[in-house]
This record gives C-alpha cells, sequence and structure tokens, in this order.
C-alpha cells in the first residue's frame, strides 16, 4: 500500500479545534493525487499522455475520531484493480486510532469520450506494486 | 424536502472544465448548513444554545454526470429521522439529469460527550416538514 | 456599485468562532465571479467565445473586523476601468461595521497569450453601469 | 528564512491547466502554519496555552508567474519584527522564475481581547533565526 502523512492545520479547524469534514475529504483526495504520482502516473499527465482519466463514480467514508490541529494522521491507500476500473481503499489513524476510512471508486474513461476502457497494463503493474496480494 | 440552487463558479473547475470533486462536496456541506439554518436550528447555534451537535458519521455519494463553470445545479435534501441520529439524503440534478446524489449519515451527541442522545422533540418536529412522508 | 450577501457558514469558522482567512477569499472570489456573470460575461465565457481573460496580478485586502457564522456580510465590488486592466474594489460590512476591503488588480490578457490587450469596448460598457462615476 | 514546497495538485487547476488564486492563497496559509509549527509555536498551542494569537490585518500578493499542476513551488517566508506586530514576507520561486510573492501584516493580540501586545520575547528570540539580518 501507498502511504504518506498528513498534518491537521489550524486552518482546517471547526469551533471545537476539530477538522471540518470538507477538509478531511480535501485531505482524501491530495492523497490520491500523490498517489498517482508516486507511481509516475499522475493525474496531470494521463489525460495530455495517454489520453484518459480516472473519474471518481461514488465515494464512501466512515468518520470514527475526530482529528485536531497539529495532529499527524497517516493515510494508508490500497488499490484494488478492477478490469475497467480502479477502488482506492483508504485508512486513516491518528495516535493508534482509525481516525476514519472508506473508498473512491474510479473507473477508466478515455478523455472526453463515452464509456470505461481497460486500464493500460503498464498502469496496472505500476498499481500492482501497492495492492493487498 | 429542503431545495436550494447552487451554481458552480469558475474557481470550482478543473482542466477540463468540470466540477472538482472537492468543490461539489464543499457545496453539499453548505447544503446541510443551509438546511440547519433554514430550519431554525442553524449549526453554530445548537452546541452554544443546546449543547449538542450532529456529527457526521458517514457519507456515501455517487457522481453521475459532470457539472460545469455556470451550471445552476439543484440540490435536493430530505431528512430522514432515526431516535438518536438523522440521515440527509440528497439528489442534485442539471438540464434534466442526476449529477450526482447519496447521503450523509449523522449522529446526534451532546457536544464534548461521549455517546449518542435523542434528537430534541422540537428539531424532529422542525425536520418534519422536510420529510418524505 | 455591484452588491451580494455572502453568509458566513459553520464551516468557514475556526476554534474562536470566526471566518478562516482562507474562505474570506473564497467569498471574494466568488463576488468577482458573481459580478461578472450579472453582467453578462462570465469568467467560464469569456475566454471560449472571446479569447481573452482577466487574470489576478495583485490582490491586497485589510482584515478590520472578524465575522462569525450566521452573519450575513454584504459585499460590495465597485470596478474602475484602465485601458488593459481593470481594478475591482470590495468593502464588505456586517452589522454596520466595515468586516474586510481591499482590491484585485486584473489584466486584460489574450488567452495564452503574451501581453496585455484592450479592454473589448461592448465589456466597458458592461462594467461602466457599475463604476463610481 | 524558512522555507517549503509546495508541489501543485491536479485538484488546485483550472481549465487553463493553472493553479486557481484561492488554491495558492490556501498554501500560503498552510505556509504561515508550517512555519510556526517549525519554530514551536503552533498557531492552535499559542491561544491555548499562551492567551494570544497573531490574526491577519493585512495581506497583499503580486501573482507574477502561473504555476501548473506538478510543479514544485518553493516559499519562503521570512519574518520581520515589530513591537506588537509581525509581517510575514513570502516570495514563491518555480522553474528559476517568482511565481507570486507577497507578504501579511499580523498582530500581537491577547485572545478574544481589545488591541495589540507585545510580542513574547521568547517568541520574538524563536523567529529571530530566521529573519533577515
Amino acid at each position: 500500500m501507498y502511504e504518506r502523512t498528513w498534518t491537521v492545520r489550524f486552518s482546517d479547524t471547526d469551533p471545537f479545534g476539530i477538522a471540518h469534514y470538507p477538509r478531511i475529504v480535501d485531505a482524501i483526495h491530495e492523497t490520491s493525487d500523490m498517489f498517482m504520482e508516486a507511481i509516475g502516473w499522475p493525474f496531470w499527465e494521463i489525460s495530455q499522455e495517454y489520453g484518459f482519466g480516472l473519474p471518481l463514480v461514488e465515494m464512501n467514508f466512515e468518520f470514527e475520531n475526530p482529528v485536531e490541529a497539529g495532529d499527524d494522521v497517516t493515510i494508508e491507500l490500497t488499490p484494488t484493480l478492477g478490469n475497467r476500473s480502479v477502488k482506492f481503499e483508504y485508512v486513516a489513524r491518528c495516535g493508534g486510532k482509525v481516525a476514519f476510512s472508506g473508498y473512491e471508486q474510479r473507473v477508466c474513461a478515455r478523455t472526453g469520450g463515452e464509456g470505461a476502457i481497460e486500464l493500460p497494463e503498464d498502469l496496472r503493474e505500476a498499481m500492482d506494486a501497492y495492492t493487498d496480494d
């Protein structure tokens, strides 16, 4: 799996001192962006150079424990490969507890086009290094 | 149900001219905030005046059709009342099509406290005017 | 001048219950977007249909009084027209006091091109209705 | 001075592939937060533990060159100390060019109180290591 640390900032926090949900979602999306960059297929290149994208079709997250400014939150991302889609599963931990977890379901689609296409073989291989098995 | 119109702004859009997902999530959360204000129980008052909150425990959204800058997106919110929780269901439409839909599951919890409490009767009545039945 | 009301949301606020600065900046930018739409030259159309944009080259804001969740903040925008540029001046008031004020300096530039061009005559006329004199 | 690298993400970018201004402002504010943490006086601690804050009273930024998704932008922060205030000056560079620069003027104020107070001596010393002289 892929892992990064998100430090919650003062500007992410609410009147109770805990992170606003939309700011947590920002951190999740940033994690997917960092992962794609780490495997050599950044979001900003795949459409321009390869003519496809991985648009989000579903997101599902559970928020189990709040996080506060200054918390270092470890966010893990594990991809599960389909033929024409990929699921990014996330688990975020802080202080030994799960803070939030869930998944993004993404499809592989030709830029500006209709319908899903198969994940390119090179991309499958790049992601495979981070899958669960 | 409750309904508001969200106009997608230039600053919400990506290199393909469609709204970024985190900006859509911002619009969804803004809708819950507007709803609570509309029924007379704004998020910013319930903790200060009544000592409880409605923290999010789960969110699940499907993105069916992209939206573009200038689009007027109608976002409907329908609450479903539990004893100690409330579900906000959303359907967003644009140009006759569903753009995105899903729900937020929220629990009723005493501010700073442990465990869920029953929804106050007055709040139930205020929300009841917007439920499905 | 152009005027809109911004309602500060719970999700905009910090541990002191006042709006985070970046969320105020979001509201300012949203106001420029709403103004351009109101005069019939939305940001999302001018580049596609007329081949130019109004990129920001400077912003300067003073924050005089904090705003809280639930506050209805009146934001005024007054354009001042140059030959190849336009300045948007803002004054935001809440409860009879100035909350924040400042300006955005924007240049008129051909999309993807180099250097500034003159503001189109039709756009000047559309903005003229909102200038100070 | 203090320095950090901001990687522009896909979700920061607009239809021209360059970062939206509000997202640049997010990165600037994040930099001030990282700086305060680096010197041992994080924003989230100073009010709780020392009873003061550094609210923003003015911001002034110039945008000289656009930045794109994937760009590694070096953001430098240099504090200039006043008696009851501090100015954070920023220069952001990418690919050998200045992308944006400017400053935030902040005052030292007792939490919830009126008027400015002197910067605590320990904080002055912590910042001094990063000043220009």
